[in-house]
């Protein structure tokens, strides 16, 4: 039986300082903060670093989304306090192999697959498994969101495929609260939410309500 | 009949200081000057607005490679004073519109796709024109070329396809003096060329070394 899944609140700002106080407020009550990739961009790894020495307790994910050099964008992102990267799901294999291994040399790091904009998730996903990568964030993009792509049977089905090719499935995109029974029966490793959670008038209040909505469909 | 081809130095790096010192050293002798993908991630716009107070004479790129949320990447890169900005070709369309939309609103402002990791680059390229992309970095990555691919006669077939299509190319990838004239009688628009400059022990006499090799073969 798989574990709960974990509740990680995205970052998503192209300013440190609300970020910041967003982490400031929430980390107790969620397990993982992520640093969105705009804010790795615009902050860079200080970011990174800031939220770790703020948020000692929690995984940090830096969404970095590695689109090449994945070796030293895994190195940069450990080395400033992250504990999982993310690699694009387009990069070269060799990128894929690069980021994996320099996770895999040191302990507690993982690296993630980020699927943003792949169009042959099946096909890849054998290749990425073949190098030994077991994290992906199964994300709906915003842009693809904004062109009013919704969740669908069609995920589903693909999430608990790649599931049982033995990866740990995160989910990502436009996630509300009414989404999270959506995924019910299915080994979720990580429920990602952004603007569910710091959008709402109460940020503590929205991330209690995730969370007993995922204690409730997850005992 | 195109424009002799910009010479553009890429700072392929992942601390400031050194970025910021190669800047200093070699920007009257390029006409543009890259912050590199990991830079951009390692030190954020703060790579971008200081090489622009530093140089503000040379073009500059910001090359984030924008995975998503492509309209506020393109914003945030613009805002701390890059004129051009790389949306990733893996992206989703809509990324790249609203990418493409953002610097077309802004005088002097440019996107440019990045090819690194696509399969199906002519495919794609028709679907970019289609939103009215003009730009584009014909990229072989870095970890591609550890994998040892090298440029062939198919890289110069695609570069003219695409130069038919309305494109103008840079061309970037271990570029050595030695390759410029691989490219002799095509027009391309910019050459990047990171370690084979700022590796030498003179990057000066480098960067002259290959502005003298354009203009040997672009009159």
């Amino acid at each position: 039986m798989a574990a709960k899944p974990i509740l990680q609140l995205a970052l998503d700002y192209v300013d440190l300082a609300p970020a910041l106080a967003m982490a400031q407020l929430l980390h107790k009550e969620v397990e993982a903060i992520e640093i969105g990739t705009p804010l790795t961009k615009a902050a860079g790894m200080l970011a990174v670093s800031t939220v770790r020495h703020l948020c000692p307790d929690n995984i940090i994910l830096a969404d970095v989304k590695s689109p090449d050099v994945g070796g030293l964008e895994a190195k940069i992102c450990f080395d400033a306090g992250a504990d999982w990267m993310t690699v694009l799901g387009a990069a070269p294999l060799d990128t894929v192999r690069l980021a994996f291994e320099e996770a895999a040399g040191r302990p507690g790091k993982e690296m993630f697959i980020e699927l943003t904009g792949i169009r042959d998730i099946m096909e890849r996903a054998k290749e990425w498994r073949d190098i030994g990568v077991e994290r992906m964030v199964y994300h709906r993009g915003w842009d693809e969101g904004n062109a009013s792509r919704v969740w669908g049977e069609n995920d589903l089905t693909t999430i608990k495929k790649l599931i049982q090719m033995g990866y740990k499935v995160s989910v990502a995109g436009g996630l509300g609260l009414d989404m999270v029974k959506f995924f019910k029966g299915v080994d979720i490793s990580v429920f990602i939410i952004g603007r569910a959670i710091r959008g709402d008038a109460d940020p503590i209040a929205a991330a209690r309500r995730f969370r007993a909505e995922i204690d409730a469909y997850w005992a």
